[in-house]
């Protein structure tokens, strides 16, 4: 194992409760801990994975009671000795105790320092790291599972197996190379690119995970659009009703439009209430048509309300102008307001209950559109169940991807088996890079920098 | 030890970071902790103070990687069988580990309910109890020092010794009632009743230190008043500068003032910036009156600024009103704009440095004035410095002194002994409501409810 210098910082969310964690790491770290400890046993005497108690000294006085618990290298979250404090929660408290540990010679943690650490020493690969960072950041119960299969090691299992094949494809073409001079041929060359092209789809099948792990990370967007007066807010309301569990509203420079995130059975949804389209013949207005459209292109169903009253088919230039123009969303229309159709022809009536239709009024129709929703979302993210591909991942499959397709054009070329070995090598540089097998700082600056401190 | 059903609760702060802490009290708290952890080793077997890593499962899939502390009764902070789990913070994971734990037996814990037991099973007594409140709810470092000081049991052993004499003057007038018809006198009366006082004078020491307690729980209050243009603004954003630590404006129906919290020492410092005071020849016009008086009312510091430039007699009605009107504060003129002294005859500058002066402009007489405010809050807390008397308390320990006035009357006006006895016990009585050792269900309650959930 390495060991670095001695890193400290609070691990736990800032505020009142009743306990906040501070982690101590590194070289010399039970010496430092010993120093600011008062209990029964010294830390330096203590057996790892145990828990003292005691009292917590800073400049002269006891600031807290405290739990000290006591992890010896390499069992440890870094893979160095780790002494991890339970103290009372609060502002004052636990700062203090970073205070006190710095002044003992230990220095602040950077963002996902600790993390960083349990990598460089193995105790988990890339993947793993960003899937630690996933959780943490999980907006919805399913990316939150589906980040804790990738911690245990799903992506990275997925990722070995093909790591695997591909190393078996280089050695069997340069062993063939070895013998060049005897024209002995030991894998069929049909065979060979037949392999290599099945790798090629099992990397782009996995980067075109992508786009629905963004789904499980960021939550299934779902804009609401209509003219004025179709029922926007009060079903906006009706969506979020007690369902508000996890409320933002974006206090952007432009408040014209109102985003909420609710959960939806295990995913997360989040609702934009985008304001200012507006009818003019068959022309469709746009207030602020920039803002709208950036809204718009995030989101993957876009629901345009029409009241039924004005007829059922009033919104129908906006909805055909929306699927040509988001052609990557499900573009649907909801009839609202039914509960004025009295009047009504039976005939249209019916092409009304065909689709999606809602009065908020009568409270008909919510649930079935939040069924639709949650399976429209089911739908986006069935793909990769035990990895949330991110944006660095995806891109890496596809540049592996590449390098095998170049592999495979050489090797029907009958080219030199040293230019698909090459490309091959090339391709497992990629993969390599995405567990961290292959690294460099700059690697992983990307990746650590979007942790918190403490991590 | 009593052990009580299972409760569950996260004790960690909301919020996204590296850990949260789940913890889990009670009955067959490990055989629940066991339907949900799968490790080398069961929670069931695990030793004491031990800590164990493995998977969390619910819902028939592993939700997280977590850490299990381990604490068998009565070696715990409840006395009871304690599980702690570390689970990756956020918002999903730590409440799916207490729904899980929910569903496997355990219920919700209520507010303070942990450090209740704690209570019941004699961890720690009341006094203890609302230190650990006071430490997490602490804005100051001297605040939470004080309350760490009552955790380890400063305030308790003052009262053990009060109790102790008490109890001792008890046994002796009770002893002297058995031998009553001997008439044999085992205490000088005039020595009892001097005993009696001194007890009487500790209690109401104690009770009024509750002042400075309550300033170091919640600050010390500075309050700025001035004309308009004395540079109220300015000194405030001076005073803030670089340390604007801990920051709060009162989002209230009215924002006619500011208030923030900065640390100055190891004292929080209120500093209430009013607005509305306008001057009418000799008579003080209070814009939004009851406001600004309701405010100035919890100011321990009253500072009016005067723009010097104006002449630095300017101001002195409203110090004058202000030391009228505001018995319990002091109330100091600051002259402000000093910078803009130049034509100022010799005698008024005199005067003028004299006192308190400032340019912000030119940052002078900055540093002084915090200094000024620190001397002054540190004289108003210095009384008790091992607990935080707060009002349930001070309102006991008044009880107390007016029982033992009683009975020091008793004694002097030469009645039996058992009146004074009497009395004795009332006050103790009370004392022991203090520390807990005498307790009722109502008395729990309100102490109790003001804690946070997880703690």
């Amino acid at each position: 194992m390495l060991t670095f210098d001695p890193i400290c910082a609070i691990a736990t969310p800032p505020g009142a409760a009743g306990l906040a964690i501070i982690r101590l790491s590194g070289d010399s770290c039970f010496t430092i801990a010993d120093t600011c400890f008062r209990g029964k046993t010294s830390i330096e005497e203590a057996r790892s994975h145990t828990i003292l108690y005691g009292a917590f000294w800073s400049g002269g006085q006891a600031i807290d009671q405290v739990t000290a618990f006591v992890y010896r290298a390499p069992h440890s979250y870094t893979g160095e000795d780790v002494v991890e404090f339970g103290c009372h929660g609060g502002t004052i408290v636990a700062h203090e105790v970073v205070q006190a540990l710095i002044e003992a010679g230990a220095r602040h943690a950077e963002p996902g320092e600790f993390t960083k650490r349990a990598f460089l020493n193995r105790k988990l690969d890339l993947t793993q790291a960003e899937a630690v960072g996933d959780i943490i950041h999980a907006v919805s119960t399913q990316g939150s599972h589906t980040a804790a299969r990738q911690l245990m090691g799903g992506f990275t299992r997925r990722l070995a197996e093909l790591r695997e094949k591909l190393l078996e494809l280089c050695g069997l073409l340069e062993l063939e190379l070895d013998f060049s001079q005897e024209d002995i041929e030991l894998i069929d060359k049909t065979v060979l690119a037949r392999r290599i092209h099945e790798a090629r789809e099992y990397c782009l099948e996995l980067a075109s995970a992508h786009r629905s792990s963004e789904i499980l990370r960021s939550g299934f967007s779902v804009g609401i659009v209509g003219y004025p007066n179709a029922g926007k807010s009060s079903l906006l309301n009706a969506l979020l009703g007690k369902n508000r569990a996890i409320v933002s509203e974006i206090a952007g420079t432009t408040r014209d439009y109102i985003e909420e995130t609710l959960q939806i059975g295990s995913m997360a949804v989040r609702i934009i209430d985008t304001a200012g389209f507006r009818a003019s013949s068959d022309v469709i207005e746009v207030a602020g048509i920039q803002l709208a459209e950036t809204l718009l292109e995030e989101c993957h169903l876009i629901l345009v309300l029409n009241d039924s009253a004005e007829g059922w088919e009033h919104s129908n230039p906006l909805v055909n102008s929306l699927r040509g123009k988001f052609l990557e969303a499900r573009v649907e229309c909801v009839q609202t307001k039914i509960d004025l159709l009295e009047n009504t022809p039976e005939a249209s009536k019916d092409a009304i209950f065909e689709g999606l239709h809602l009065s908020v009024k009568e409270e008909r129709g919510i649930k079935e559109l939040k069924h639709f929703i949650e399976r429209e979302a089911q739908r986006a993210v069935q793909t990769v169940s035990d990895a949330l591909i991110n944006a660095r991942q995806a891109s890496l499959l596809t540049q592996a991807a590449s390098s095998l397709a170049k592999a495979r054009e050489a090797v029907q070329a009958g080219a030199s088996n040293e230019f698909a070995a090459i490309d091959l090598r090339e391709a497992l540089k990629r993969i390599g890079e995405i567990t961290g097998e292959v690294w460099n700082e700059e690697i992983l600056n990307s990746v650590f920098a979007k942790f918190c401190i403490g991590k």
